[in-house]
């Protein structure tokens, strides 16, 4: 089961893709620090100094501009994710961001699926925020 | 059932509380505008001009700076949504939004509360940058 955030951010897709990638720029909206830039077949460890948080990611796909795929989570259930950037005529990126791999199953898939979409909501607002007004304050917001 | 987001914002609770009343402050971060000032008792008419949508809100109940209680919804499922404002010593204000009023028995329950999560993170989030960076040019970035 999947869980799907679509956005639209008022500049190239070249600089949203370039946001995620480059370790130099992912701090103004997401994770704090990323330990080298993302390319396909890598492992990359984020981490949230906030939060003392520490992720591996899979990078297992890239399209430059287009796509990029990665697999996180735990072995019993790993999620994969996919962020598409789709631009129109008039420098306006659409960005969407699909999480798959939930369990339909699970006794918890409605509070697992409220937060997943609690955050990818946020950080993608916050990837707005620093990309078109240059606001890179607003991590941190969200409260359990 | 219902559904709650928890935010923090660097700035004291009665200016959180402002940009919710005011009808000169909700264009900044949330609806397009505001008939009248939210009063308790009062029924209040919310335009979004860019989907060229209007919402009604009963105000039920008011504690300045404190609380604000509300319905709104279609009269087979009308929800209730309470903000709730506390203030830290240091100017933070912990925003609770808890919006009540979902049928578990609802086929739709989890897109419903996906949807109504969406909104809130995104509308927190505008208020945030509004308040503490000035910014109010995040809404209509959201895409379905």
């Amino acid at each position: 089961m999947n869980n799907v955030t679509k956005f639209q951010i008022s500049k190239p897709r070249s600089e949203v893709f370039e946001a995620f990638v480059d370790p130099e720029k992912i701090g103004n909206f997401w994770f704090s620090s990323s330990s080298e830039r993302w390319e396909q077949g890598r492992n990359i460890t984020l981490t949230y100094d906030l939060y003392h948080a520490e992720v591996n990611i899979d990078v297992v796909e890239m399209v430059k501009d287009e796509k990029i795929v990665f697999k996180w989570g735990p072995r019993e259930e790993e999620h994969t994710v996919t962020i598409r950037l789709t631009e129109s005529d008039h420098h306006l990126t659409i960005i969407e961001v699909d999480e798959d791999g939930f369990i339909e199953s699970d006794a918890e898939l409605i509070s697992k699926l409220l937060d997943n979409k609690e955050g990818w909501v946020y950080m993608l607002t916050c990837l707005k925020a620093y990309l078109e007004s240059g606001v890179t304050s607003l991590r941190g917001g969200l409260l359990k």
